[in-house]
């Protein structure tokens, strides 16, 4: 496979399962011309006029949609890994002698280990879409038949609207629908918050189905899916484990070094002048961002200060400040526990959000950049502050990007890591694979240290003084081989990419490669 | 002009302002083949990070989007009589020397006759949209350049989403907005209700202006228009004379007759078995209509019967409805009166609706034919149940169509009419333009007597012995005869076409003609 080196000096490759790429350019440098993507023209006259699209079963929906060898077939992983459905339907799929399906998931996780031997016998030519736990393994040993390719939220609604995906068959697991196929997340007893990573997929794909197990009169409201964009309705059993679809106890972390990196990131937010009035932040529901939450809101209480704004992913901590008056809104882009699900179904300032607001990068304009300040995580930093979130140092692929491209964009974008995991070094030389470029990533905080990015001189100059541990990244990783030393590099084969990341403009940013 | 007979027998041009027409084929006749328009695809990278879109006023952002003769501009009706911003925005226009713009407004109003003007000189080639009043009648007496082209919501919705028309630049009056360019009518010194009749322009238009008298700080929420849509905001002065946008008292009718009608109407309701538990009906802000929420509600309360929904447009009374429990929803395209905004605002039943959710023809489904009954006017009907809801006798142009033509979808479509006005009957042996299809319509409900579609044995079997005043429809016309006369037709030049009346689908249903 003839390999290019992108703008970021990585090397990719020209054609990705046949379809032509184009390598990473830089940051805000590839320019899209043309127009979006096309959905078909529908008629009221070929729907039921009483509204009612409830077809028998799934595999009825499928022939209906006119599912056959090579299409392109989306879910969701808004059921996370108490998700049935997705394996029911490639159950379905497998019994009806189907080959060739490109998966397109917005993420799978483990409980969809069930889907290898469906990558094995052919059912499933290739994943585009993150893959949490197995499925990535599987990939980085290279079983994979197609090549994996891994987007972000916001990258993923661009591929969809930008036409570089055409979805044939979308299957939208719907915690609550009605007969028309407006569907919603924030009720019924699969509950998982809301639906929004499958708004471009209801409304690009050729064929909507829509499959529920609490299926309610007309008009099931909210609609987070539009039933004007549902060809079929699917009543099932169960869509799942509720236990695993929302947790309901996320837990704050315990570890001293993690309780010690969120109290830095919630001090840096202080001192460095961005907590103030009307101000934004985003977390994640890692046990440190919990942290960060908490020990920023005691900094918020004791100054006296209001966000305008919190994006969620929500847990219970979110939704405690906002029922605190401590932010005007959460916009929300996914509801972790329990008390995010309701507080969205009740709350009319708890407002769900969708990659189309919130990370398109083919929009005009998006939300992500109007946050004052994110907290992410990452696997890897290197010494220019690039940093991967989907490999491990050992070259597996192990986790999807989520939103975390498009929330670099945020005004400051922090990476709240330990300086080590199980002795290996989370600031490297260079990373194993590149997800985001080191110029959009403005502050490490470690547990020994903050690091800013240097061309970030008013933050530097706006924490000096502050009793903050900031120091260069390069020290910091000093201290941390001292005592780690530096590992061995993983055993790639660099002849065989088995996945690519895609750059928030559909671009080719890195490759994967197999794990020897 | 060469006109051709369609399949309702009347005469339509084949080529419309340039543009080939397909002729009405019958209800559902029309199968729509191939995708939808395709909007421009842009890019993050060339809006500002901070959200602010912000110009400095209505001519930059108009310099800025490229205006040039010859281009499609829409607006809006959202602030029916009290708008300033349409006067306003062609004045602008007018003063950068830009001609032939075809006009693409959802409708207009008496206040737009100041654009009589531009339509004189050449600045607006022609006008797309309703025209009410004095627009309709220069358009009746053949002065304007191109042909009037009159669209449903729905169709409006339709001719968008098909890339039948398409918009350079739309222009959305917008009572509430941030710098981002999210926008709400529910609130604001101008607040109107909502904004769902510019939903289409904003998602397929190329250039999306919000132009609002109160800017509001990230995030304006709700968003009915979504920021990621637009591409410049301009604040102004005042959007228009509040009193005029959404009157504060919206009357019920105080005449004998209409009040008979009213009452009739909903007997019929109760009578035929339709008003059960869990019934919808949709009814307009008419004198007539809203006596009749008032009897059906006293109907209602006796048998204890509650609706499922009802469709807005929404006044106090249906407002009122909701509030005592006897409806859950209302699904609102409009809001007709203050109650009307102020409940949308406050009240989570009380939702928000487009013409894609309730209208759009070439949709898998839309609402309106889920309605089990909807009360309609008419200006004309004929024995055929055929009716005309744009031109009066006298063959002016006078009204639009609103969502009429969409609501003829409902389960059981009413008119709810005087037999006759100003001695003129209404009911005709020919409409003098066809709007409706007379199979779409049932029940022709006058003060004399009920006349109900004969195709419609159920509905005739339902009623009978009720005591309801059935009558052919001939019967009543006769009555009505008797007493006016016929009328003599009037006087139009059949070789020229001033306006077309679409259909839903998109084809031609009938031509307006010139009044000499």
């Amino acid at each position: 496979m003839k390999l290019i080196k992108n703008a970021a000096g990585r090397l990719v490759p020209g054609i990705v399962n046949n379809q032509k790429q184009i390598p990473f350019k830089g940051i805000g440098k590839h320019k899209p011309t043309g127009r979006k993507a096309k959905p078909m023209i529908k008629s009221c006259a070929d729907f039921p006029e009483d509204g009612n699209k409830v077809v028998k079963n799934l595999k009825d929906a499928l022939k209906k949609s006119g599912l056959k060898d090579g299409m392109t077939i989306s879910t969701h992983h808004h059921l996370r890994n108490g998700d049935v459905v997705t394996n029911y339907l490639f159950d379905v799929i497998k019994s009806m002698g189907i080959k060739n399906i490109r998966w397109y998931p917005t993420a799978s996780f483990p409980c969809h280990e069930h889907l290898i031997k469906y990558l094995d016998d052919g059912t499933i030519h290739h994943i585009e879409g993150s893959m949490n736990g197995p499925l990535g393994r599987y990939t980085s040993h290279g079983k994979m038949k197609g090549i994996g390719v891994l987007r972000s939220h916001g990258g993923r609604y661009q591929s969809i609207q930008d036409g570089e995906v055409h979805i044939d068959i979308a299957v939208i697991a719907s915690p609550t629908a009605d007969q028309f196929g407006n569907a919603t997340g924030d009720r019924g007893p699969s509950a998982c918050g809301l639906l929004g990573f499958a708004l471009a997929d209801s409304e690009y794909a050729d064929n909507v189905i829509v499959v529920t197990d609490n299926l309610v009169e007309f008009p099931c409201y909210p609609w987070q899916i539009q039933g004007n964009n549902v060809d079929h309705v699917v009543k099932i059993d169960s869509l799942g484990d509720p236990a695993k679809i929302v947790s309901g106890t996320t837990q704050v972390t315990k570890s001293p070094d993690r309780l010690l990196i969120a109290e830095y990131v919630a001090q840096f937010l202080d001192e460095s002048g961005i907590m103030k009035n009307g101000f934004s932040f985003q977390a994640g529901a890692g046990g440190t961002n919990l942290a960060f939450a908490l020990y920023l809101k005691e900094r918020m209480i004791k100054k006296n200060v209001k966000a305008k704004f919190i994006r969620g992913g929500s847990t219970k901590y979110l939704v405690e400040m906002l029922k605190e008056g401590l932010t005007e809104y959460i916009l929300d882009g996914q509801t972790f526990d329990l008390d995010g699900v309701r507080s969205m179904r009740e709350n009319p300032n708890h407002v769900n959000t969708s990659p189309f607001t919130s990370y398109n990068y083919h929009g005009k304009g998006n939300f992500a950049s109007m946050v004052d300040a994110v907290v992410l995580g990452a696997t890897e930093v290197d010494l220019n502050f690039n940093a991967n979130v989907v490999t491990h140092s050992d070259g597996y692929l192990l986790h999807g990007i989520g939103g975390w491209q498009n929330c670099l964009f945020s005004k400051c974008t922090i990476l709240a890591i330990p300086s080590f995991r199980d002795r290996i070094p989370v600031i490297v030389d260079e990373v194993t694979t590149l997800v985001g470029p080191g110029e959009l990533i403005d502050v490490i905080v470690t547990e020994r240290g903050i690091a800013i990015n240097p061309k970030r001189k008013d933050l530097l100059k706006a924490v000096k003084g502050s009793g903050l541990p900031v120091k260069s990244i390069n020290e910091i990783k000093k201290e941390i081989d001292d005592i780690c030393g530096v590992p061995a590099k993983p055993k790639l084969n660099k002849d065989k990419v088995v996945a690519v990341i895609k750059w928030v403009d559909g671009t080719l940013l890195d490759s994967v490669f197999q794990v020897e």
